[in-house]
């Protein structure tokens, strides 16, 4: 951390644990019959408890999306950028909250954790979990902390797929409904990438079934391999141009081969894939791009955006990234577009960025101006409330 | 066959086999003492041989581009749309010469070939090739097949980038030089998925460093995610939609899990994926991913293209494909400016399709109509010679 934490940092922060007795009902007809969900908070929650802002995290995030955990960490949580006091997500007036969800590999009840029916590692036997599982949990924590309304539900790629399930699940329970980089479902194309990244895992001799960890192998290569899957989804072209065009790493075009040269991205992609690897959970990483290919907001509303929407009641803020071809600008058009039909309050604005689907984690200033803009007319309502 | 042979089919076609003792010095320094190719021919070279034509394949095509090998095969050769008589490449006035290339695992000298030095199989431990490598070996059956000067050499995606560096290595031996789907080089994003490919094959158990053929095991499934991997780039975002949307193959949306739905596109990737690792060497896969990563066309000119191509003799049809995102329509559009700033002879045509990269193997009608009339003109001149 040393010199990096400023005046505008939440600081050092410390998370939290909610255990949770009261049976959820998943969307899978299986039931968990308790659970625990690790979080984090950050500013203070107000008399009038008006000013809570829930951050949903996408595919490998978790609950640590701002400030460190000890003096000593080199970096700070994964949204530090946009939360903070006088960041877009100002810690001077909201109470932020942020959880890892259900299923995840960072402390809250996923399959890492022991079934308390066998006394076993859950492993690859965890529940199949859902989106609407998730808020389900997500309203449970709520209730915990005793807030009754959001002021705002915030949510990136996947973050943004659970944030439009509150609004339509829980539609007294947030005010604004924050979409950043995400889409009413997955294309073909997007749950080909996930089908490869599960494969790749699946293929890792050390998944063991899943039961790695019962086994003590690990999936090491395969969970690296799907990251730099991922990976390669989350960045433009125009971004990897840039960062790497063709530029070698070591030895000569002529040579290659295996003792030849390599380009900086392939050890770029490596080094990505092993960081990963050591530090996820295989089974997670599978539950997850499950989650995101079932998720289909319409699906159960006769396939119309319109119609699951016009249950809504809060207004949007919806966000897409110019180079973003993961979830393209496109799709995100398609979310306004049912918003607009259906007489939702809705701002949009697609946002020049050579970064892809990253975009949505990178401090571009014009991202930044538009959340806080919009935030600043959430907290003028949450004062006034 | 049955039933499927036309008029308009070259009919049953035989491999043909021709041995080269001449050494082979190869980009990488090494050289090949003697080798092999496998070869196809379709129609006849006339008196003045001037009507020959040269099929350059792509990364896991081979010689049989056109016809059967026998009349219970099911399917024809890889381009039979465009090859046969009064097809595009028209065998009633052309004398097409396909081959499998050096490196390759359907019948040419490579990694699947015994090393006369050792007795063994090649394996891991054939030689690296380049692109002008496959370049000047084609020349040399062009001598066997006493072809002087090519009317056109073809190629599309990796194909592309043989039939560029034959105008630059041989200016004098080829008239026409079609280019379709191809770019003057990859992009790190092109790379990255190589990469990932590689990778996949690599880390599987049953590569065995390369010896599988000796250790007697194999790298299917690596393999298999490798073409996964390959296959989803090759199509279009849109041609996915169309093909699979999301329909399930099976299970329900809300089960999921392993027991639970399948999406039709993962199914269809699994079983391309094994297909392909069926009938393909691993080390092939790794060489031929390697040749397309290191191709740069214009490195030893000063990264110029326009220089790169100014001792190019021949004129130059040059075609892309509107939603081909892995060699986009930018990609050719870079060849044709640097072909117009140096005063070459260039058609370009990018050509309406949803199927992606892979449109340049589909029978489009645009695209054949152009290909036919482009080499109706090559025909005239070949006549005329």
């Amino acid at each position: 951390m040393a010199g990096t934490m400023t005046s505008s940092s939440v600081g050092i922060v410390t998370p939290r644990r909610a255990q949770f007795s009261e049976a959820l009902r998943l969307a899978c007809g299986r039931v968990l019959q308790n659970y625990e969900l690790v979080y984090e908070t950050y500013g203070s929650l107000n008399a009038e408890r008006s000013n809570a802002i829930l951050i949903c995290h996408a595919l490998s995030g978790h609950h640590h999306a701002a400030g460190y955990h000890s003096p000593e960490d080199r970096k700070p949580g994964w949204w530090d950028e946009c939360i903070g006091p006088g960041k877009p997500v100002d810690t001077n007036h909201f109470f932020v909250v942020s959880l890892n969800n259900l299923g995840g590999c960072h402390g809250s009840t996923g399959p890492t954790s022991i079934n308390p029916e066998t006394g076993q590692v859950w492993g690859p036997d965890f529940p199949a979990l859902r989106v609407r599982d998730w808020v389900h949990s997500q309203a449970r924590l709520a209730d915990y902390l005793g807030i009754e309304c959001w002021a705002a539900v915030i949510g990136g790629s996947l973050g943004g797929m659970q944030a439009m399930r509150w609004a339509l699940l829980y539609p007294d329970r947030l005010r604004h409904c924050v979409v950043i980089a995400s889409a009413l479902k997955l294309s073909a194309q997007n749950i080909a990438f996930n089908e490869i990244a599960r494969q790749a895992i699946q293929a890792d001799p050390g998944f063991a079934g899943g039961h790695y960890l019962r086994e003590e192998t690990l999936p090491a290569q395969g969970l690296a391999l799907a990251r730099m899957v991922g990976h390669i989804t989350y960045l433009s072209d125009d971004a990897m141009a840039n960062k790497f065009g063709r530029d070698l790493r070591s030895g000569s075009l002529e040579l290659g081969g295996e003792q030849g040269a390599e380009f900086q991205v392939q050890s770029y992609l490596r080094y990505q894939g092993s960081q990963f690897s050591g530090s996820f959970d295989a089974n997670t990483y599978i539950l997850m791009t499950r989650a995101l290919d079932y998720f289909d907001l319409a699906r159960e509303y006769g396939d119309d955006p319109v119609a699951a929407f016009s249950g809504a009641r809060c207004s949007f803020l919806v966000l897409s990234f110019s180079t973003d071809w993961r979830f393209s600008p496109r799709r995100s058009r398609e979310i306004v577009d049912a918003l607009i039909a259906t007489d939702r309050p809705v701002t949009y604005a697609e946002i020049q960025a050579d970064g892809g689907h990253d975009a949505f984690l990178m401090p571009i200033p014009r991202y930044l101006q538009l959340l806080a803009a919009y935030l600043q007319r959430v907290r003028s309502e949450s004062d006034a409330a």
